[in-house]
């Protein structure tokens, strides 16, 4: 990853990565270090948790997730994984099983729940029974359940594995409609309310290539698979937008989501719509909502009734490659 | 420009031009009746003028400038042309010829200055002698001799050419640094202040597609050859950038200029710091300054001491193409 001969910047040791955006290369050791102290850098600067917090990381078997389970207990947090199968096919079984094998060989706490199993549905058949997007469908769930199992396993933050990437191109999808309300909601930490818990993104100072590295030096094996459903989906477009622009000029990426929270954010922050509205227990699962079931148990209820649909049926020409 | 065979939205008559961001095809007549619809929406919203205003039209020789002339001049607004020589080799020749050849042609006024011939100087040498980049150094000296020529004039508004290609690239430039002052100025008017005219770019609703095609039906000729010192700028980059995402999703484009001129630039009319400081007349030309002698007198008198510098040497390795 680093062209041949070049040294790290800090002990001039071989160097294994270069990061333009740092412009500089690291050996292994003084990456790690570098990737550690950006994420302390974010737990810190957003105020996110300390070591008396019980979090809860959402885990995908992908490496953004792992990397950041894997930092969290190595830094002393007191961090439980929490999977949700979500029935995409041979997808979602070997992300399981990275998950577990993961998780087994740390000896770390892993929740899991399963919408088939657990809920009666999983996403292919949720997408088709609901008219939804595929990502929509998922993400409903996931916020759900993340949610819920925090409530229900008294952690005390909700942890998300969402990298600079994955941030940078939200925002720069937000901002091209300009869509004030999702913009002033686009924070590193969203404190608890209205009996949602606190919500934190410790990896938004690192991209994904650079998590990808730390998986590979700290011998974590991931799932490197995208999810066959999202192929084509705008999201990864923005990213590869902003990729070209980081190419031609490095650290835009960076400066581009980080300055927003430093100087836009704050502007934002009255125009987010205390959307709470008048909130109240869901009926059927108990989950705070405003409406008389949450839109979880209305997914539940639409897609369970449903025939299951195989994933194949839904992946659009895009998604078969 | 338009698929064979397709027709008019208005008319059904055969199309002689696609657009996509509008999802129809025109024929001429209506092809230039959205162009006049869309600039007098422009002036409407945004109060830009009115037809008792005297308006000083900057004319470059290309598409744009020669197209906005054209508009307000058919529309009945009272529209002198201001020329700036800038003595960038050839470029600037003919692109003068371009203007006063469409000003004869229509017995137009023309106000021109050369900046050789008048200020002893041109932007290739004020670019080496004062070490700034040649856009930066062209737009000071434009910026400068544009007010200059209202105020000396007696012209209400002072009127460019930029569409909404140019507007979206400064935008998506303020944006990625999140240059919150320049993002708080960056209007399709800016009102009188502090001894500077008014300034109004009724071409931000028509995209440079749109002010070419106008030309083109209009038999305007217009100096299709791009400035060769801006070649390989960021704002080119950024055109690019926005052509790609304006592919993949027809109208993202205008919807990111209007929407934040909409939505955003009233959040951020505060924010544009009371840059007036303490306003006085420059001791050497009497224009409005926060320093002793004016940027643009600086910048004459570092530029006009040194020997000129022809073109070509200033030209970036991507400028020689």
């Amino acid at each position: 990853m680093a062209t041949s001969g070049s040294k790290c910047r800090a002990c001039k040791a071989p160097a294994v990565i270069d990061l333009p955006r740092h412009n500089a290369n690291f050996c292994a050791d003084h990456f790690l270090q570098l990737c550690r102290r950006q994420v302390d850098k974010a737990i810190d600067d957003y105020d996110m948790f300390d070591r008396s917090d019980r979090l809860l990381v959402a885990v995908s078997g992908g490496k953004d997730s792992l990397a950041i389970w894997d930092l969290l207990v190595e830094a002393g947090y007191q961090a439980d994984g929490f999977y949700v199968g979500l029935g995409i096919g041979d997808y979602s079984d070997e992300s399981r099983a990275y998950v577990e094998r993961f998780a087994a060989s740390r000896s770390l706490h892993l929740v899991t729940v399963d919408l088939r199993d657990d809920y009666g549905y999983d996403v292919p058949t949720a997408a088709r029974a609901a008219k939804r997007k595929p990502c929509s469908a998922c993400g409903l769930s996931k916020r759900h359940l993340f949610d819920r199992a925090a409530r229900e396993g008294g952690y005390d933050v909700v942890v998300t594995g969402h990298n600079l990437d994955d941030e940078a191109a939200v925002l720069l999808g937000n901002v091209l409609r300009w869509d004030i309300e999702y913009l002033a909601r686009q924070l590193p930490v969203l404190p608890a309310a209205n009996g949602f818990p606190k919500k934190a993104k410790p990896l938004v100072r690192l991209t994904e290539r650079e998590t990808a590295a730390w998986c590979l030096l700290r011998g974590i094996d991931y799932l490197v698979e995208e999810c066959p459903m999202s192929s084509g989906n705008r999201h990864l477009h923005h990213k590869n937008t902003l990729n070209a622009i980081e190419q031609a000029s490095p650290s835009s990426k960076s400066a581009f989501y980080l300055n927003f929270i430093d100087k836009m954010a704050p502007l934002l922050a009255s125009q987010s719509a205390a959307a709470s509205g008048d909130v109240h227990d869901c009926e059927q699962c108990g989950s705070p909502t405003t409406t008389e079931l949450c839109a979880f148990c209305r997914l539940v209820d639409t897609a369970s009734a449903h025939e299951p649909v195989p994933v194949e049926l839904v992946l659009g020409r895009r998604g078969r490659r």
